[in-house]
């Protein structure tokens, strides 16, 4: 096979609700190592305004569904056989994972690397960005579950780094039949994802990262959803992520020099000084 | 006189002998409101080892020479009566400022906001960025203020938010005769800044922001110096912003509406997520 990978930069904003979403996945496609093999696609996503409403129980849903429909469309023009993804926030794997996943079938293990199962549906949250793995498995928001062709099996995921769900999450976990365990150490235990990948024979593994796994201490990752300067309530359903950077980061590493790595996202990367410095320019009279 | 803004991207880090404030040039770049009306140009700068030599008690000098020289070349060729100049450490706006005061005159302002007063030279100091204020003045690195055509008189500079200079630098502003007030509270005086414009008649403004004059409380501002996660020993001379973010950027905006802003330059932001973002990108086998 020709080996083909490109670079899906994807600013949905809308399904996890916060502008700033948008600006992770522009710095995100600034500073990336250049490879002139690798061509970058920027997504259209939906303009709307920086309020929205909720559709069927689901914020802005049919921005977030236009925005699944181009993200789907530039992976189908493309055909790629490896794809990279800049979020935006989580719901931007769901189409790069259906797509690898109808190449590479039960041969594809998705590591899922995140405080939270983001296995929810429309009756028990409103963000779609905690409904992508729900949908993956068409278990989650029927009307955005319908883009995804090719559903996962439970056994196709592996949570790293989640930490206590909420009981309805407990439920929809243990509904699908997904395996998992909370995370009480600050490491990624690299013995069990080893042991599943070898279970399930997979050949070809996709990390999702969604980077408020990570412990939000200043000195650990910064740029995550709770050093948001203007947080107010954290809802109920944001449980706190607890690992280290550093060892996530080795992991990762490692895990792709060791597998064959055919998928990557980066998501909810929240670059809030970068946010403040924009906000500077935008009300600066010289630009 | 036909308005033309420019926007100079200076990813210089050898005068502050860190690469993050390359990141920070890149990451200002692609998060800026767009203008049609604004060409930006990125500045060549010098490719080096990330371990700098000292050259006549200056890192880098010669690289950082090379940098001072392409920029100065950039704006010569596109002749802008405005600037914006993304850094980048702060002996990016050497150039711009130099070329502005050689159209404005006696009839420009610079109000220089940092925590420290970059009056130093070599025989005090070795790092180029905390010399270009004296560059300016002809008073700093004899090698690399000979690029400054129109040097500064010291009632041009105006220091905003400056800590406790080193006794060194106490001597060099004084022998410079430029009047100061250390910064005691977290906001700018602006009465003090325009009763300094009405005395000298400026017409014209530049600022310069160091954005390590803020605190670096997460909670205030996370992108300086103090927050670098590998951060050994502090030199004597980095005394710590104690600036509110709110307070500076309602400064700088109700300031530009105002006045004639000419310039402006943004510089030492440190991406410091950004940077762990990409050491993450480096290392795994996808790029």
């Amino acid at each position: 096979m020709i080996e083909k990978t490109i670079r899906l930069v994807v600013p949905d904003w809308q399904a996890g609700d916060n502008p700033v979403y948008k600006l992770g996945a522009k710095v995100l496609k600034a500073i990336a190592p250049e490879n002139k093999e690798q061509k970058t696609i920027t997504v259209k996503t939906a303009d709307s305004n920086q309020t929205l409403e909720k559709e069927n129980n689901v914020t802005a849903q049919s921005a977030v569904l236009k925005n699944i429909r181009n993200t789907k469309k530039v992976i189908i023009t493309e055909q790629p056989n490896k794809i990279i993804t800049f979020g935006g926030n989580c719901l931007v794997s769901q189409q790069p994972i259906d797509y690898l996943n109808g190449i590479y079938g039960e041969k594809l293990g998705v590591i899922w690397i995140d405080a939270h199962p983001d296995i929810s549906n429309p009756e028990v949250f409103y963000n779609e960005h905690a409904m992508v793995v729900g949908n993956l498995l068409h278990r989650g928001d029927p009307a955005i579950q319908k883009e995804v062709d090719n559903p996962l099996k439970s056994n196709q995921i592996f949570y790293a780094g989640l930490q206590e769900p909420t009981n309805n999450e407990k439920k929809l976990i243990e509904q699908a039949g997904i395996k998992y365990k909370v995370q009480d150490e600050n490491q990624i235990d690299s013995e069990r994802v080893i042991d599943w990948i070898k279970e399930n024979n997979f050949e070809h593994i996709y990390i999702h990262l969604d980077v408020d796994v990570m412990n939000s201490d200043s000195k650990n990752f910064y740029a995550t959803y709770f050093n948001n300067p203007d947080l107010g309530e954290i809802p109920d359903n944001a449980a706190v992520g607890k690992m280290s950077r550093k060892s996530i980061w080795q992991f990762i590493s490692n895990f792709s020099q060791e597998y064959n790595l055919v998928g990557l996202t980066l998501a909810e990367y929240l670059p809030w000084s970068a946010k403040e410095m924009l906000d500077l320019m935008n009300n600066t009279n010289i630009f």
